[in-house]
């Protein structure tokens, strides 16, 4: 195949200029100027989000941790930090960096983290920042150690228990004792604490089910809590929660901090559950689309599909238009489907759309435009994009 | 805001060094030194696929112009082209740009373009390069030809018909006639031709049913044919047709050119329809996850996600082992579980998964590794992943 590539190589030789593309917005810009597919942030509901969380832990002596998985953009880690919240979490070593870079000083890989090259990237970014990771197995343990040894680095460490998502985690608070034990035998790693979050339960559409579970999570981690009681370990640190039960979680008194990402944005998926009257959080997260097609009088295709926002936890719902369906996500288009001919948007009309999931979103944009009211502000980096290593 | 994102910077300025993230794989790496996860190129399952496709489109004397949106790779276009490809489609004018930069000299954008940011770029593209697009709109084919004029440009035009899927374009003959006598009267815009493509039908599962839908989208093209040889059109170019319809529409007498994109890769969806004995396309893209926690004797976790993986046309599937199965897609990990205790792997074991859809998988990976037997060749870059505009 080499030789084949230079043979279409010599016969077509690339043009000296490559064409650059447009930034999709400029600072100043009119929303009717942002070119589309374009994902929006409203910095007003954006910030009202920031202050709504905050406020909750503060009041009830919780740190916030939020997670930048959710964004995995420094601009906003940075607002979330100058708000008060104790840190960050990531899901990923390689999407720690771009916030390090950033100069966020306290990072949790609420996650597991396996194989050298990870380990090594992890010791590298413990040398610039208070990294914390999670742990469920006790080779895992080893290797974490030996590597922060090799790097002089020193992380803690969390014991990630299950309390009932079934993903990764301990099943038994027997074997969170002896994995901590093993912790604090081997150097140049400290055990903090325990990870203990229920993703299952945050998107629970009756608040009272919600409130139940949560409970029930409490209980389990409670369990735990007593048997590092019993093994004279002390464990200050109960990492967890997410925004869907964040306020019973801020008052279990059991969290020591609060894991929530979705706060910030808002979903669909979040917008359909029950919030009470307690907490309410407000959309600030758009996908900014074109109609580009109306076949028909009920028809209007939109320029963005599965490669502008996730559609697993459902299609995106229109803002702002009660009587436009999303009848189907095809990889680069929107159909949808006008309840009558009159509220059919003409072939050039700017929607916005609000994503079913925010976190496989914003992984799929490369930058976020920050509008406030009408115009648009900055547009941010969206640097952690793509790092899932 | 702006105050306290500097106040947040004073007290933590940023590390001078950003860490830099070293590669996933170096060409000549074993594939078990390659860092997960990371989308994996088997080099002769491709080029296999490549050559079957397109000796089947020559021996029927049709045009081959891969869709590029499966992949947005450029090394992969070049490779193509190598081989007789005429050209390429891209779905969005943008997507289009590391291709022509790359060498591709001819570039079908295959949907309709409107607004004057992708007018503009289309317009500079065709200066460097021969590119067609679709239309379905009065309105949009007047923007198209001014915008042109204003660039002194020139594209040529493929009306958009729908056959079926629902999507974009025009509902009847006369219209299409009518939108064709616009172009040919509008300055710098070429009538040449009709698109006809119906995803619907690609992915029907019994070979006869698929046939039958393909005889029916013929049939349905031929109606607009006649409509242009009665009102005396020429129109040299039909070009349509994907990967489960392509063993028929080269053979139907009606496409000039075939738009298959994804036989080059394959997918599960792709996977589970019944090809017959006529023509056989390869497995050759692959997630490699790595084991990260085995919380149960019978569940694993792997490091990939919707992050990594779409997961809308369902959940991968586990290569090389039949015993596991993946049973939640969360969006940094996949759940596995095993048929028996025996069969789950340990924590550091290294999996190929197969995507569900690959276009959307594509276009969540920088660079694609590709590999020859059980080496690394070559890390290619995905350079037009997440241009969507
Ligand atoms: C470990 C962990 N903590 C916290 C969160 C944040 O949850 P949310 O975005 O629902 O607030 C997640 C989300 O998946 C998570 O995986
Ligand atoms: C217009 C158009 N042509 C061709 C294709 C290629 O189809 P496939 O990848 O199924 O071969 C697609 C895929 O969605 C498409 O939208």
């Amino acid at each position: 195949m080499e030789e084949v590539q230079h043979a279409v190589r010599e016969a077509d030789p690339p043009q000296a200029s490559t064409i650059a593309i447009p930034p999709a917005a400029r600072p100043g810009d009119p929303i009717e100027a942002v070119d589309t597919p374009s994902l929006i942030l409203d910095l007003d509901a954006f910030e009202d989000n920031l202050r709504t969380m905050q406020v909750l832990a503060e009041r009830h002596g919780v740190a916030l941790r939020p997670h930048a998985k959710a964004h995995k953009c420094p601009e906003i880690a940075i607002r979330q930090v100058a708000l008060g919240a104790s840190g960050i979490c990531c899901q990923k070593v390689s999407e720690a960096v771009p916030f390090v870079a950033a100069g966020v000083r306290d990072v949790l890989i609420s996650n597991e983290v396996i194989g050298a090259p990870k380990l090594a990237l992890l010791a590298r970014l413990a040398r610039q920042a208070h990294m914390s990771v999670c742990v469920d197995n006790v080779r895992a343990v080893e290797a974490l150690s030996s590597m922060m040894v090799e790097y002089e680095a020193t992380v803690n460490v969390l014991v990630d228990i299950d309390v009932g998502q079934k993903r990764c985690g301990v099943q038994t608070p027997e074997e969170a004792v002896s994995l901590a034990r093993l912790v604090q035998k081997l150097p140049n790693i400290s055990f903090v604490g325990v990870q203990a979050y229920h993703g299952g339960l945050q998107h629970k559409r009756s608040l009272d089910q919600r409130q139940k579970a949560a409970d029930k999570t409490v209980r389990a981690i409670r369990g735990y809590l007593d048997a590092f009681a019993r093994a004279q370990i002390e464990c200050p640190v109960v990492s967890g929660g997410g925004t869907g039960t964040a306020a019973f979680d801020v008052a279990s008194q059991v969290y020591t901090e609060i894991q929530a990402g979705t706060y910030a944005f808002m979903d669909t998926d979040y917008a359909a559950i029950d919030w009470g009257d307690a907490l309410a959080f407000r959309h600030s997260l758009y996908l900014l689309g074109t109609v580009m097609s109306t076949p028909t009088p009920e028809r209007a295709v939109v320029d963005l599909g599965l490669k502008s926002t996730s559609a697993e936890s459902g299609a995106p719902r229109i803002a702002d238009h009660p009587d436009l369906r999303c009848v189907a996500v095809h990889d680069e288009h929107c159909i949808l489907l006008a309840g009558s001919r009159r509220s059919r948007p003409e072939v050039g009309t700017q929607l916005r759309l609000i994503p079913g999931h925010c976190d496989p979103t914003f992984n799929l944009h490369d930058c976020i435009v920050a509008v406030r009211g009408q115009h648009v502000e900055a547009l941010w980096p969206i640097s952690a994009r793509g790092l899932s290593r």
